[in-house]
């Protein structure tokens, strides 16, 4: 995993405080669960865009999308905490609050796109549609990009390869849309390798339910551009008698901006549209919006039902979360800032040598790191933990675990972007001078 | 499904203010959601043992375990709202309150079990159980029971027949303990069937990984009894290769009690155990709970990371759960209702022909509708209806839907049982006076 700790004789550079603590994590959590750095953070408290350790020192999260409205907004704890202490059951009642939030949050939506179904996480939404896609096509096939990461139950981790378990026999890959457009105009040359997918998929007897795909492919490296060049392989798709599913987990709810969702971007209307992460600003929440057709038809062979799904806490800050990015104009907040922020990055990739390609839309930046042309990891690696010195947050992404990952909350300012550029001038500075700073 | 509005011709029957909420929801949310009851029942408020509806009835809840010490209780709602504002983000860093958390829960567990991984949903519980499974044997078969449910997600949703969707075929399935061990003694029967599906699917060349169960066979109908009877199909799922996971989602965190868990009625220590529905009190909130040789295992092969699995408030809220549990000594407090509600069912049994045996451990019922010593769903039916029009809530369950499912917060009184036998009595002498109630 990118920007993992390996415990592997890095516990020594840790704080007797939290070599005890993770030690105490060692003994009772399981051993799948992975920290950050090489020496991990320890937070007791966050507020805004500041994460602090147990001495009371901040870290500029530019990392964190999950609260998308910033760390501990009061308007969301508040709707929280009220709407836990008034009414929370499931949604085999009749209850206000889902109705309310299902008709707003629709109507971010274009109107083909018009019914709601909640889940928890973004797993469980990507998993839904596929349930749902394979219902409504009656096939089983699925074609993602070559690094795509979209969750972890059995289903979708089996179409995840950046899991690094491989694929499902029913689960093609195809390269994400080329920045350089090297092999033609990117557009087409995706439609091109959905078609061969399809093609290869019906030549073993498996026809394709959906195309998934992460609308800014953040795990294959963040890949913005060219804005456009998803619409012919949507188009492609259900030619191929398949559905295009978008995964907004990390593209929707503004993060994109001045786009809400990330398909927007692309001039098409996905067939189901998968919600997540900052959907709840952290509390558990996601979903999947369909076109009538498809829900009726989902719903007329089955039942879903999600236990939390829905509940009235959930909708009760799904739209405190939707009020705070109404009141706060963080659509506009974001593309500004997020312009400032990429006019940074290029400067700062127009004077050191380590920083490449600078790719971003709104508050979502990729940085490559690059060596002699070549992807460098290690240098990324090398600034990711350079910056956590700094107490600044980033992380790292692509196949190569060669970009610097940058998703600040939304209320990301522009001095805050200043402080991430100064922290990474200097990281890069250092890094120049001493060459790598680890062994 | 049991218990289904089936909206066909019934919204004549809603008054208009959710007639009108009635038609906005099925408007906006996806057609695979199902209501309860004839005529869908609608809350704003609960507290304790009770939901109230817009006018400001009080409807008797004995039907929802998630709320497992009591709608609204004010020190979850506190312990909620303190975290979600001091610090909620993911398992990435190190915090506090997970390993906190853990420690805790896990002393509750034989010691072999000692391993925690969070989730949010029950659902991705027995996913990640299921991963677990196969990475550790190297084999992908299944059994469940007849009539099981273990959840929505494409993987666990072809796990649970109760569904009506088939099983995948890569799942066997085998009858639930008989309470009347009318084939010989329930373990051995069990554990035979056990073995043969196992066999049946190594003849197509499907090793099996797991037999999961749900330790109370909620959706088979409701089967305590007899204790034991899981001992020997564990030992047999062995020494077949495949491991046994205990599915604690229903019967979990004292509903049983005195026991704790369903699998210690049954003198046996799972492989795996899977929580969910009440650990958070109605936060979204799960998890797997593994011995280290499972963790290990599977850690080595993959990682595993839940957005808002194990977040800070999670961690308080279940901390929070364990705190009224043990403070309102609510396992005892269970045994000792549980047991009055019990003898109370036996004796409306003895006194109403429509009532059939009653299986009842710690605060869960389940009582058989029967006519002339046949199923009667239709039976089932009126009289969750009648109780509904009573102002109380149950459901029905079972492979026929003609088992009354009776499972309220652990926090219901005596007097509380006392409303719901009263109610009872008063319905069936109802039906049994006009016959159906409904055409």
């Amino acid at each position: 995993m990118a920007n993992a700790f390996d415990g592997d004789g890095q516990e020594g550079r840790l704080p007797a405080r939290e070599a005890a603590l993770l030690e105490r994590r060692t003994q009772r959590l399981g051993a799948a669960y992975r920290l950050f750095y090489r020496e991990p953070v320890h937070f007791v408290r966050g507020e805004g865009v500041s994460l602090f350790d147990p001495d009371g020192n901040a870290y500029l999260d530019a990392y964190n999308n999950v609260a998308c409205v910033g760390h501990g907004h009061p308007h969301v704890v508040q709707a929280m905490a009220e709407q836990a202490a008034t009414l929370n059951t499931h949604t085999r009642y009749l209850t206000d609050g889902i109705i309310e939030y299902a008709e707003r949050l629709l109507a971010y939506f274009p109107a083909s796109l018009s019914q709601l179904t909640l889940t928890c996480t973004g797993s469980e939404a990507n998993d839904l549609a596929y349930r749902m896609a394979r219902t409504v096509t009656g096939a089983d096939g699925v074609i993602v990009t070559d690094h795509a990461y979209h969750g972890v139950t059995t289903a979708v981790a089996q179409m995840s390869p950046s899991l690094g378990l491989g694929v499902a026999e029913h689960v093609r890959t195809v390269p994400p849309p080329d920045p350089h457009e090297r092999r033609g105009p990117a557009g087409d040359v995706l439609a091109a390798d959905v078609r061969a997918a399809a093609q290869d998929l019906s030549g073993h007897g498996i026809r394709p339910a959906m195309l998934l795909v992460d609308t800014i492919f953040a795990s294959d490296g963040m890949l913005p551009e060219p804005a456009g060049s998803l619409r012919p392989a949507a188009a492609e798709i259900r030619a191929q008698g398949g559905l295009f599913v978008a995964d907004e987990v990390q593209a929707g709810f503004a993060r994109l901006a001045p786009a809400m969702w990330g398909f927007e971007r692309h001039g098409l209307v996905p067939d189901l549209v998968t919600l997540g992460k900052p959907m709840g600003g952290g509390y558990p929440m996601a979903g999947v919006v369909t076109s009538p057709a498809v829900a009726t038809e989902f719903g007329a062979r089955t039942r879903y039902f999600n236990t939390f799904g829905g509940n009235p806490v959930a909708c009760a800050v799904g739209s405190a979360v939707l009020d705070v990015l109404e009141q706060e104009q963080l659509r506009e907040h974001v593309a500004d800032v997020g312009a400032h922020l990429a006019a940074g990055l290029r400067e700062l990739s127009s004077r050191h040598e380590l920083l490449g390609d600078v790719r971003a839309a709104g508050l979502f930046a990729g940085v490559d790191v690059v060596r002699e042309g070549q992807p460098a990891p290690d240098a990324a690696d090398d600034i990711v933990n350079g910056l956590r010195d700094r107490r600044v947050l980033v992380s790292t992404s692509g196949p190569h675990e060669d970009v610097v990952k940058i998703r600040p909350p939304l209320v990301f300012a522009r001095s805050d972007a200043d402080r991430l550029l100064a922290a990474l001038d200097e990281t890069l500075t250092d890094l120049s001078r001493v060459g790598r700073a680890e062994p």
